[in-house]
């Protein structure tokens, strides 16, 4: 039994660490930290999350900017810290938990680049570079050798890893033409957070959707590392996100031109040699598409393929609920693999249907 | 490690039950039966469902009207049945199983009323009248101590549990005028089933809320049988349904007049006395008021209530999932208590939140 | 054609009433005023209507609390004006509409009680009292013979609208017990206004239904003020709100126990009677009630009853839009009625099915 | 003031049809026809549509596959005759509404392609190829010059409407690579009409989306036709359309690579040049893109668009309502078109928002 400590855990992602957590047989979540929200209890703030008796009557801790003395305490408690905070705000609580000897999982977008150049170029300045390039990459699908005993896991975007997981097996296979790669994803609302911002509002985004961000989306240079890496050398993507009205879940369609090889290849068998023991993931045999409402509320990933011989592309679709697989979900199978507890611990969710 | 077989696998609340007996830590799905599905893979019928390594590749048996050989064994291999039918098609079954010696949870109607008549009068005829008297009505909070051991239970309909748990206390207690009570009922669409209907497509339900069978829906005399009950005397009501644009949850607003011993009671302790121990129902403070989202995906009954002292009349709010506490997880409630398993086992969910 | 200023064009409200006015035969919008949207081009806050020819370009004026050299010469321009503002905000610019000869709609509450008691037992206090007795309240279908040549309408409450047309004709023909009137009220989130609450967030309150104000709400005096008047004398109701995911429409579900008379009476027949020449009225077969996207973007109210003969109670539902029949459809019903157009200019909607 | 008959009322587009012409100063509805819907009023067919004073009592009368006495009546009495009905059963009506002398505009896929083998490949056998090559295709941006006056139009698919006019004026200037064409669609739910399928269901379309038809989709010829057209040569793209949870729109995102002259070329001035003057086409500064609660209930299009310098690719968002200009507003606007009404006549619908 280990002790965890959520700081950013007003946000739905800190939420949904909570859900996940309540469920889990080898940790306990021993402080609630978050931004504004000090010493109101959890269940007023999550209604919906106050029934656990675990965490009934729990007080959230507030957190300043920096590193006060009540977060220390609440680091201090703790073997792991999640933190699920607003990208360049983990820093001074990734340095303060390491100094301390903690292990770390960041939701966050701080440490997920190996280059801080990236970094830089699409977020703006880092305050702590040096760590970048010997942090670990916590898409586990690709990078499960590594996670074991790691100290700072940077767990992955949520658009990142549904494109990623879609196009990887084709693109380190080389079998796609790596500059035809496009990838149009259609999220869920819960993926702008609990801000109050007017787009998030039901009159708003109920009954329509539209794309954002285009072709400037943060998300577009994750992908790009990860498929580079596969691939062995730069890959540059055009990415679309869309804002879809429905509470969770990703779909992203990626489009690829196959190359000669890839126009050969058996792709069933390709993805499922990347994939076969995953436990997460679910191929679909070609042809078959997924829906969004098939994962709702688990850490799975589905996707399906089709090869359009018309015009010689491989249209893939991958799915996953943003806030488990592409957030809370992936950082508890990372946290899994840290200590070495199984990895579905917490993790054997059934979804949601209808 | 009991074998529990689904006759009705088809439909939501069978596939709810396959969905929460798959983290349950008692027993094993070993046979789905459904009609008109015989002979496809339950992944194929509800491909959300299909990621459960014990259900993957599980073929469904198909069932005709009555009892033919193929469910005989689905029976045989089974310690409970739990029956998921169209009301009426439930006696057939209820016959052969007890005649084999076979416990049955009855999702259906079929057994739900002590007085024949009352069913009759309501539903048709009744082909198995004698054991109704005899057959316990498994709304746990309300019978628990009759539940253990019993061969058939007739587990409650989906709004008549929101609408009894809301108002029992205080009828149980004698603090309303009897004659005053009015239960305004608001579902999601789940509670229509996954039958072709019209009245069930998206672009007929969705953004719009309708009542239906006003003054004639089956649930009133089953309200008023519990209510009866817990007054000591007949008690008529006034329900009301709703069709509302979600897909689960039901909120009951009920309302009743308070007569002179109810505008002095302690209603907050009133409620705590009737519920204070039980599992899965939370009472909120007077004046909150629950939100269906609050027990999305879990067995809770969340209520909260409000006296308005300008006209002497007491509102409460009960707030459940239809398809879980409203359907197949009272059901596994009352198969843990049947068999002596602890009541909150495969029940332990998490709502999901947003 | 007559010229029109809008006061408080930023919020649904205000926007709703430049849809329909955009195609209104016998007025134009000459300006558009809203508090902290001052020198936004009104297609930027609302790009789904900056369509249309006569709007693009128009560019929104500021308002401060009070009245401004600016929106002088707003209402200085504009034969009537709408005042969509949150309530006690209307009074100054009431005061200085009147005292320049100009017409005043005014959607929001300030003027709708004619005791003025009970408007501060509610709302706190008032800043213009002398005028809320000879305010005419513009409920169409109740007063249209005093709003012809009216300086000042106060436009009624959207739960109220629907509330008081469907209980009036039975409260007026004495058919029902006066002590036993409940109205359980379902309104779309529109309701709620744009403005950032987190319970207005698509995340909160889609998929989920809950009441609030519970026997607290300011429109439950209204409704008394409008069936007291029916009556002839004090009446005091129950009335819940509930907030129903869907964007627009209020479904009122209106329950009173029949007296003597009321049992006897030929209910469709006084509906008919009271209604049957109304225009935005439409009445239903006894025992067919109607959804509310039915009237979906339209100005009309549809009625529908069943009577409860176990329970002798009458059951009456009503739908309207609450941004068209509910505030801004109302409004340019009572311009139409203030300056002799045709009822129906500019609101010969046909609903959005689906 | 012309006749209209409407053959295949009973489906959304054709009671979408009725919407639209309740408000159209130049026509009257003068006969309802639809396939098994025989002898029922319109208003219980659609309930939400049964208000207007010419369409209230109106029957249905029934069509049988061929062309009956009774259909021949309904023709007899129209100028002109709108076909909503399922591809391939157009064309017996077709045959005998221009044996007598009667104007046709068939909202279905028998005649929209200019070259039957390519019809026949993605849709079977057609019965009347000699018509095919002479039918003008009504997609009006495209096609203006030649609708007045002719006796059979083509109105487009909903999907084909939002992306050929999303890259037409890009393909027509030259300035994309035309091998690189990607139409990524979402669409509401609406268009997959009101028949009773599964996977229209509220439970399971709503918070959850799917690719369907990938690659294989019928819509995807008629996408190349019109831009082969533009082209001057023969053009294949790629097209996915999506199930979204929304009951009407269509929003298309389009990819191409720019070539040389694309990469030079100032885009916004290109689509400027080819839809400056037109009356449903809004055109969106670079680097806005639309969305298609904008368009809600309208004959609008609107279109934006974004240049990814580092790929080197354009992005065009078109978002259009699939019931009116991707179906019964064009078919209108088709219509004003053949009889020299103004082309906006009945079509100047503000949008529904929220």
């Amino acid at each position: 039994m280990i002790n965890v400590t959520i700081i950013g855990a007003s946000g739905y992602a800190g939420a949904e660490l909570v859900r996940l957590l309540a469920n889990h047989g080898k940790c306990r979540v021993v402080h609630l930290v978050a931004k504004g929200s000090g010493g109101r209890r959890f269940e007023e703030i999550y209604p919906a999350l106050g029934y656990l008796s675990a965490l009934r009557g729990m007080v959230v801790e507030d957190v300043d900017g920096d590193f006060s003395p009540q977060t220390a305490a609440a680091v201090d408690d703790a073997d792991v810290v999640f933190l699920a905070l607003p990208h360049g705000a983990s820093v001074p609580f990734v340095r303060a938990c390491l100094a301390k000897g903690k292990r770390v999982i960041d939701l966050g977008a701080d440490f997920r680049f190996r280059d801080v150049a990236v970094y830089e170029r699409w977020y703006g300045k880092h305050d702590y570079p040096e760590l970048c390039a010997e942090t670990v990459y916590g898409l586990v699908e690709a990078h499960r050798e590594q996670i074991p005993g790691q100290k700072l896991i940077a767990n992955p975007g949520c658009y990142v890893t549904g494109a990623t997981l879609a196009m990887l097996p084709l693109v380190k296979a080389g079998l796609v033409d790596l500059n035809t790669l496009i990838f149009d994803s259609k999220s869920g609302v819960s993926g702008a957070g609990r801000g109050l911002k007017e787009g998030s509002l039901y009159g708003e985004c109920s009954e329509s959707i539209k794309a954002y961000g285009v072709a400037s989306h943060r998300h577009t240079p994750e992908i790009e590392q990860n498929l580079s890496e596969a691939a062995g050398r730069p890959v540059t993507v055009s990415f679309t996100p869309h804002l879809t009205p429905m509470n969770r879940g990703i779909l992203t369609t990626a489009y690829a031109a196959l190359n000669e090889a890839g126009q050969k290849a058996d792709l069933a068998a390709v993805f499922a040699e990347c994939y076969g023991g995953e436990r997460f993931i679910r191929l679909l045999p070609e042809g078959k598409m997924p829906e969004t409402k098939w994962i709702q509320g688990t850490n799975y990933v589905v996707i399906g393929f089709t090869v359009d011989r018309r015009v010689n592309r491989v249209i893939v679709c991958s799915v996953l609920d943003n806030l488990v697989k592409g957030a809370a979900g992936q950082a508890v199978q990372n946290m899994n693999l840290m200590f070495g507890f199984p990895e579905e611990e917490g993790l054997e969710l059934m979804p949601l249907f209808p």
